[in-house]
């Protein structure tokens, strides 16, 4: 069995519903956000969220990510190493194992 | 060639800096909302965003989502595939063809 | 002395800059958001923040809610208000009390 | 007839419910980031939501941001007073006049 592409489902999920009209930059920013505050719902008051209701909504913050991603022509992952290869200069393992400060500040 | 492994990179970098302690689901709940914030700074204003900004940003919202998934034991595309089939019988396609509206007022 | 009319104050801020045209009611939803995100950044890893900067961002955030009050033809308070009412009910006391629970849950 | 005190009437119905336990720096911070992105949601898609939501959503926003100044012993318009000053050195208004370009940019 091969693992499903979910960028094809993703984008045909979308496509069949007409819904690209309405996914412009700036309304995906707006989304992930929006998503992003209801994942945080569930830890408002305290640490201890439902399972269930967290991977629903962190599938809802990634299903937005990636959507974004596609739209810039990119991969999420290409995006993700990307970047870590800049974290990884900002945060030298010496200055920064076991702080949670700020490159800044570092 | 093989395609770097994302997963096995990002829990590496946070192993090396002893990070693993600051990502409790509550703080990485609040990092994602964060970040979510930074990418929506770009388009505070107007729709046309810098692509190198906004590649950076939508990096950083989806590494910690990759890594809140790791946390729960999953995938980040599991969780895509999973919620990507609620969503389906949420919104018919004959139902929401062309419309923005919510699935509680189809 | 009178204490200083914040409304005049502000109007008159974004007047003389000619911002009106760009605080448009989803401009200042997004502005909300992202000062929201700035200042639980200030949370992100620990409950212990900087006073300055708390008192820096939280005005952030309230100088977008003032301003999107008056662009509703509505004073602040007022809306404070008005939600109390509702939300006095929704939470009758002998349930509530001593509970974070939503109240669709209680 | 005098405007009705904001200030005692919040803090009389959190105290009747004993909920101040639940409002520490770090759990208001995620309060105003969640109802910030409901108020986000009715701007998703178009700029033209209904007019009640946003009148409730922003007083959410609102209730959170002033609950959270008086727990820094200040009052919200001196909040705003206080930041007012800086934002206008930073943003003179012969350089900041009909643009929305950011300080650090100007």
């Amino acid at each position: 069995m091969t693992v499903p592409n979910v960028r094809e489902q993703l984008v045909a999920f979308v496509a069949e519903r007409e819904w690209d009209q309405f996914h412009t930059p700036t309304n995906l920013a707006k989304s992930i956000s929006i998503e992003a505050g209801e994942l945080l719902e569930l830890f408002q008051w305290s640490g201890d969220a439902d399972e269930a209701r967290v991977r629903d909504e962190l599938a809802d913050v990634l299903t937005y990510c990636h959507l974004f991603a596609y739209r810039l022509g990119a991969e999420p992952e290409e995006l993700i190493l990307e970047k870590l290869a800049t974290t990884r200069s900002k945060y030298p393992v010496e200055k920064s194992r076991g702080r949670s400060t700020k490159y800044t500040d570092l």
